[in-house]
């Protein structure tokens, strides 16, 4: 390997090594950025300076009340400034932050919370009592709760439990943060969204994260100084770790409590967004807002999609209202995002429809991973044919350690040394990942692999159609049926038959629905559509 | 520290741990660019996938003539496609790169391939006879020469050796690269300039120069698909690594073999380069270049500037013509600049002659440094009055392994925990440095400190001043005084006491020159003043 004949003396020291870690950001944007804008919610207005303080204020806080490097600390909060200080300030005093699902029922919050073994938790007083019924159901010692309030929304204090403001007020704002001295070190606990079953403790290092926010300003094409609006929820693969970014590029957090249309056009408008992330569910939200909500505004947004397959008709849609939308993909184990639509500007000039069929596609590998391909069982390339499926893999370095207390699964999900997936793709010839599907959600009828996400990109066309979920149906003859669950527009309705009839157009026969149910459809807390919820509903049909 | 209570099954394995290496962006840029435009030189163009083709080929060869892993392979060449290509090439055979200076003399030379003991060397055809006379003078055996012509420059093959282009073809195009296993594995041996001394061989590792191009894109605002012209010769600090940092973009390295006025803006004319570093003498070269070399282009350039301080008249002067030159600063022993002036909107409106003053200044930490400011001797930092001095100071992971075979000048230059660097600096209240001067090249007259460089701003005023050096004088009453060097402009004359009244106007009467000489000063291969020279010349008047 790369060593020279004589190494003496050219070992690691204090002056050429440092653990690679978010927390440096900050440290540095306070010295480099100390009066521009950090956080900004409402009519509160945090400094650089201030942030920093804050966030010392809070690793001071709660090392006094007991937490010790490697203690996990939870919270319960939505993207509310409290919650952008705890991605900072937990590891600061060198605990591991477990941000928690608002979402949740109960029941999922305690086995969280008893898997995790959180020594504190920061709560939202709307979650308060959420999260005392939790407490409630642990077999062990309860963590300490902390009430964070939020008066400008109209969430006051239920009281009971140290506020969060008071608890910052004993708090040393000078205080010296514990930086890891491994950058292997845990940085986060982060609970999978639960669309497959019981969620998986997924566990970040310092190092993943810090290349994370390295390799998202390249591919976000992001310079200094950005305004990020905060609606991809920080629970939820810590925001795809941008709030850790910001402080690279002097850039302000928007934080956003609540998700609409209205407030991200009103976010965009008032206070400058030029960045943010979300769900194609919110894409959606934005296409379909009612005319009050919009607001105009003359840049070009930049957003990061993410989660699940956005339509191609949503993607053309809203690129006519200010948008540009980029493809990204990934999983809470890759710490969000790991590929990329990179944009060729090369297909600047092909027709609309081309370019939104392009935009479907889920795209190549970020700069700080080292591979991500598509490879069949053996852990062979598939053909780049734009046909053959396989599984998508993945190595590089925003890859999690793997999953607490779950070293079987950790084995089973590194197995061939990729990180496996789960979801089925093909290859276009220049490379590009496309999703076919999650592989718990092929269906398989007379044989033949269907793809959910096919058939739902087809009914989206019909103009009627809000959303919809195509899972399958146990069928005596074919073994699998394609069953469509659709959620209709506001004011618009459809039949079943003219829904098979306009997926019969667009699809080949075996893969057209065969049963329409028109409702409501479960949602994950992060906008994905719960599939084995409609898996059952089909069987029971 | 930050270790959870079980920490069972989440080590590093192949999945989710990757060497960081530069390596790692041509590798993903040949699958994710492989069709875009990656190196130019005149008429010759490669795309990505040619690239990579071309750098594997050369790694394979290198393999096939006997060089293992952890050898020295070094260059003597200009900045044209096969240095460009050893950037890569020759680490991806496991080989350690050690570019030497062309502009060095042949003593030198030898020092260096003996020191660094170099099994092979690329050598420009033009440099051949003075690789070939270096090599006579070593003792050990000679390394192997392999000759690189340039016939479109008109530098044919001399003979007697292999060609580059011949030895490629005896490469292999898929030639599996040798990637570190570890990335404190040795990349480069860079000598410094030498202006202080004899040169000292710095040692960077894989993971110093993959986090140095993370930085530089952030600090230098990039985004996708830069045309980046190769001016700073990649022979120093690797060209700031800036040709390792191009693959992560998708960018054009657009080759220069002889840096002069039109060169540049001809290359900005005709291959829309958007980004090049420079010392201040190639800013100077631009600002006084005759309108025959000009040429009109409508984007602005970026320029990033280093190597000695910048003189606010020639920052004032090259902003009118198209450029946005940031000061950047740093060592060879720092990977190139690891400070920089990090520009603040609010500024955009102050006068011309204050935007000047503060783009004088070194400024803040980059991203992938962890700690830069200005210490006592005792290392404790000194008040950020934008008065008092002391040495900068820097620690972080673009800081070397180390000097090869100088453990002792290693430990020294990181005792206390920081990079030691030899530049005497102040602090402005906001942080930003400024650098007063070398350690080395303070004047100290009767007792009073004074810095060479802002006796050299004020010289540099005088419309008849191209470009200066003051240097201390020996003197039985004052222990030194300054003596000033001076370059006049093509057509312009001076007298003495003109030049010293001149700067009488505007500087203390201690710090006044008390001797102006007229003459061309001695420059270093990167564009140094040699003030040692000077200092000797200065002390024989
Ligand atoms: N751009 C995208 N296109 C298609 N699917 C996507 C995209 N981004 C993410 N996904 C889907 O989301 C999954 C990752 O989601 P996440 O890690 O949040 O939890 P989950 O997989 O939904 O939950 P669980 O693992 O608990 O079942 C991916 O495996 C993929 O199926
Ligand atoms: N922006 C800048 N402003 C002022 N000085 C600078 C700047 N950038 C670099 N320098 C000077 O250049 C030095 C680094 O140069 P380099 O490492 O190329 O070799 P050298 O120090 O000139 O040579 P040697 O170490 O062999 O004497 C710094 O220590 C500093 O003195
Ligand atoms: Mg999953
Ligand atoms: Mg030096």
């Amino acid at each position: 390997m790369g060593w020279l004949a004589n190494e003496t003396g050219l070992d690691k020291c204090a002056a050429n090594y440092v653990p690679l870690t978010p927390l440096s950001h900050l440290a540095r944007a306070a010295l480099v950025y100390p009066d521009r804008e950090a956080v900004v919610y409402g009519a509160r207005r945090f400094t650089y300076a201030e942030y920093h303080a804050r966030v010392s204020r809070l690793a001071s806080a709660l090392a006094g009340a007991g937490i010790a490097p490697g203690d996990v600390v939870a919270t319960l909060l939505p993207n509310i400034p409290a919650m952008v200080e705890a991605h900072f300030g937990v590891p600061a005093c060198g605990a591991v932050l477990n941000t928690i699902n608002i979402r949740l029922d109960v029941d999922t919050v305690a086995y969280i919370l008893s898997h995790g073994g959180a020594k504190a938790v920061l709560v939202d007083s709307q979650f308060l009592p959420l999260a005392a019924e939790a407490c409630e159901r642990l077999d062990g010692p309860a963590p300490l709760l902390i009430e964070v309030a939020d008066d400008a929304a109209g969430v006051h204090a239920l009281g009971g439990y140290t506020e969060y403001e008071d608890f910052l007020a004993g708090g040393d704002p000078d205080f010296p943060w514990i930086m890891p001295r491994d950058e292997w070190e845990s940085l986060a606990l982060n609970y999978t969204s639960g669309t497959t079953g019981r969620p998986k403790g997924v566990v970040y290092h310092h190092r993943g994260a810090y290349l994370m926010t390295m390799g998202t300003v390249i591919s976000w094409r992001m310079v200094l100084y950005p305004r990020w609006l905060a609606i991809v929820p920080l629970f939820h693969c810590n925001g795809w770790n941008h709030s850790w970014m910001m402080p690279m590029l002097g850039g302000t957090v928007v934080c956003c409590r609540d998700v609409s249309a209205q407030a991200i056009y009103t976010a965009i408008a008032e206070n400058g967004v030029t960045h943010f992330g979300g769900a194609p569910i919110v894409l959606n939200m934005i296409v379909n807002a009612p005319d009050a909500a919009r607001r105009p505004f003359s840049h070009t947004v930049e957003v990061f999609t993410a989660g699940a397959p956005p339509a191609a008709a949503t993607l053309a849609a809203i690129e006519e209202l200010g948008f540009n939308v980029t493809q990204v993909y990934g999983l809470t184990e890759t710490y969000g995002h790991v590929t990329e639509c990179v944009w060729n500007p090369d297909w600047d000039t092909l027709p609309q429809a081309e370019r939104a069929a392009i935009k479907a596609r889920q795209g190549v590998a970020l700069p700080q991973m080292e591979h991500i391909t598509v490879m069949d069982p053996e852990m062979r390339q598939v053909p780049m044919d734009g046909a053959t499926t396989g599984e998508v893999m993945m190595r590089g370095n925003s890859v999690m350690k793997g999953y607490y207390r779950n070293p079987d699964a950790t084995a089973e999900a590194f197995a061939g040394g990729y990180f496996h997936s789960g979801d089925i793709a093909l290859q276009h010839p220049d490379g590009y990942i496309q999703i076919a599907d999650r592989a718990k959600d092929i269906i398989i009828s007379g044989g033949e692999n269907i793809s959910s996400v096919e058939v739902e990109g087809a009914l989206m066309h019909h103009p009627a159609v809000l959303l919809c979920a195509v899972v399958a149906k146990p069928d005596p003859t074919w073994g699998e049926v394609p069953c469509a669950f659709v959620e209709l527009k506001d004011g618009k309705t459809a039949e079943e038959a003219e829904i098979i009839a306009f997926a019969r157009e667009r699809l080949a026969g075996f893969k057209t629905p065969k049963k329409v149910v028109f409702t409501e459809l479960p949602k994950t807390s992060t906008g994905k559509i719960q599939k084995f919820e409609l898996r059952n509903r089909a069987k029971a049909l």
